[in-house]
């Protein structure tokens, strides 16, 4: 078993409303000094194999393929387990 | 400047219906080896002080009060910049 953590993050040059939106909640909740707020996927994917390297192409695939709109997102991810 | 990086999860005891759709898509890409998916959020939230304790006290607050949905969810998060 290897648990895969993929992260899916909007690119820098691309807007985050959902980010602008929590932004500006939070502000008019009182909490002023929140200059910035970007807002991302976090996926806990577990694979049933003991291949390290097969895991990482697999999961890239994933992330070109379903997990992240590569036009508009960075995605990244860590293995853990044998 | 203190960046704050929140991870927002669902509780292990609760259904993630977005994890299982997104297993499912995988699976019908053929992707069989995908045991799980446990999906939850990422936040990058900047905050104009230097106070890494006061910083610290209010994330959590920010988590409690509005991020985190804590009757399902777990939060935690890490802070870096001085």
């Amino acid at each position: 078993m290897i648990k895969a953590t993929v992260y899916v993050t909007i690119k820098q040059s691309v807007l985050d409303p959902q980010g602008n939106a929590v932004q500006s909640a939070l502000h008019s909740m009182g909490f002023n000094e929140v200059e910035k707020v970007r807002i991302g996927k976090y996926l806990e994917v577990t694979l049933n194999t003991a291949d390290r390297a097969e895991a990482e192409s697999r999961v890239r695939a994933m992330c070109e393929k379903l997990l992240a709109n590569t036009v508009i997102e960075d995605y990244r991810f860590e293995l853990e387990g044998a």
